[in-house]
């Protein structure tokens, strides 16, 4: 079928095109009896209004982005059911752009958006964004634009995290209270604000606590085959941790099975907490002590300021932090459950 | 910083438009010396076309869009792994829509596409969708369509799924193999044709063992809170099942949690597989028994195949089944492990 068009739509009811035009745009210059013969038409006829051509005219596409490194994690996907609420209530439809962890890949998406695709775009940073001109083109365009999690603290707009500093302290403190030792922190960027406020309240807690020959800041990868053999080389040490702090979701798996392939038990062997909203952590063996971010509710409070800079003119991101508190919830991989 | 436009370029050159424009389509018609010139300033004060006008006029946006349930699962997080390597080696975008397993979304989300949003179009359908109107309407706008997973089987297009039926089969006859007499199957859909296949192998599976009182088809819907009473309900039934095929991922937590609440080991009390692509599968509480789709190799072929009509005119997708196997890997909740 081919596509409707309002030259058809003027023919077929001998108008005028512009007629038509108004007509669907319910404007006061036609008549009622008019507007609903073209509104009835336009309905049988299936007339979708192009919509390239009615957002060159009013530069708005009701589509809002959210560029995300990977939807494989959790907090993710949490935080997108967050930002579709919202984004549902004001009628705009979402489109989810996945960098992978990879950079380039992030500043072709970015650079995509600058021409007028999205009236406004909602992110977390690769782990290997280290520079952040991609991230300014954008901004100099006047696309409203929002970060949550991971965060560019360069950029002067609003910005959505949770209290990772004190989260990355109270993880290591429990570990600490739990009678460890060498306790390792595994990251998987050197970049990303949020890792660098984790590793600080890590370094914070052991200094408090005296601890000194502690320290190990592991980075990971993106590659989980290396990640795993990594981790799996640490834990055949004989220096090897008795804590771990994994600030990255995805790293637990690889902990818990190199574990098993070494016959370390968890927690008696060692102990694990980690950063992580997997609704299977209470089945996992042992159940998983976690670091809980409120995903849902980030995603809902970053969705709700970008509408108020995409509803108001008069209203400017600036540069503002929303800090909402993580949650440890303590299982069986730090205590020893009955 | 205000929009670069042609009209900016032409002025500060000196040249037309409609010359600038040439230049940077890089045509015959100007001479290298010029189009040198053009595109120098054009890089320097960072010029990106206007993609709606751009679109306009060629009717490509150079974008892919791929409708899923969720991203919650393990299964779609692969898939569209294997979908964006595709995209990537063709310099496509890819726009990820989630429908949420509401029907309604599901229609909004394609009435869009009808504006020529998207080039393409890869779908999974929800559990809801019992009419497919939007999907023809979408389709006949000659808008390339493939699905993957949960097919429209009323549409004339191409489709990759698993070997559903026989996956069915093969889940419930390994309950029937370990002992089980009582086996019910957990669905969240009454319409989709994946649903129902699977449903179709577990009958014929009951049928050719001569199990006659198990057949219990039990239909959960999309909230995890009435899921979870259900299944307690069911399993505190004292007629309670000593085997459950989940046919989807995300009631396996609910099943685990269930048993745990009620003292019911796994897999001495109850059996359990799933269809499932999750990681951590090997480090639950006891480590689950899967039907593992090929999730990434689905996604990917999925997307071999759209570009395929995308790039060749003369190419058009047919009712065509592509089938992949699924496998069964069998871990702890159904057989002790040492």
């Amino acid at each position: 079928m081919d596509n409707i068009t309002l030259k058809m739509l003027a023919k077929e009811l001998n108008l005028s095109t512009a007629a038509i035009s108004k007509a669907l745009r319910d404007s006061h210059e036609i008549s009622t009896h008019t507007k609903q013969r073209v509104q009835e038409l336009a309905s049988r006829l299936n007339y979708i209004p192009n919509a390239y051509a009615g957002s060159l005219r009013r530069r708005k596409s009701k589509t809002i982005a959210v560029v995300l490194p990977e939807v494989a994690d959790s907090f993710f996907s949490l935080a997108i059911n967050g930002i579709e609420a919202i984004a549902e209530q004001k009628g705009y439809h979402v489109l989810i752009y996945l960098t992978h962890e990879n950079f380039s890949r992030e500043q072709a998406i970015l650079k995509d958006f600058q021409s007028g695709r999205v009236d406004g775009v909602l992110m977390s940073l690769t782990a290997e964004t280290a520079s952040y001109q991609h991230v300014c083109d954008l901004h100099a365009k006047d696309i409203p634009l929002v970060f949550f999690d991971r965060v560019c603290e360069e950029i002067n707009t609003a910005k959505i995290t949770t209290d990772d500093f004190e989260s990355g302290y109270k993880a290591t403190q429990h570990l600490i209270d739990c009678g460890c030792k060498k306790i390792a922190l595994l990251s998987i960027s050197n970049y990303l604000a949020i890792s660098n406020r984790r590793l600080d309240g890590y370094r914070q807690a052991l200094k408090d606590n005296n601890i000194k020959n502690s320290p190990i800041n592991i980075y990971c990868g993106n590659d989980n085959a290396v990640n795993y053999r990594f981790i799996q080389r640490i834990m055949s040490d004989k220096e090897r941790p008795d804590g771990i702090v994994a600030t990255v979701e995805k790293l637990t798996t690889d902990v818990y099975l190199v574990c098993k392939e070494l016959q370390l038990s968890i927690p008696q062997d060692l102990k694990i907490v980690s950063f992580s909203n997997l609704s299977s952590a209470d089945i996992l063996n042992p159940s998983l002590t976690t670091i809980t971010q409120p995903a849902f509710e980030m995603g809902k409070a970053a969705a709700v300021i970008l509408f108020k800079a995409l509803e108001k003119k008069s209203f400017t991101l600036r540069d503002e932090n929303y800090t909402m508190p993580s949650e440890l919830i303590i299982r069986g991989s730090t205590v020893l459950q009955k």
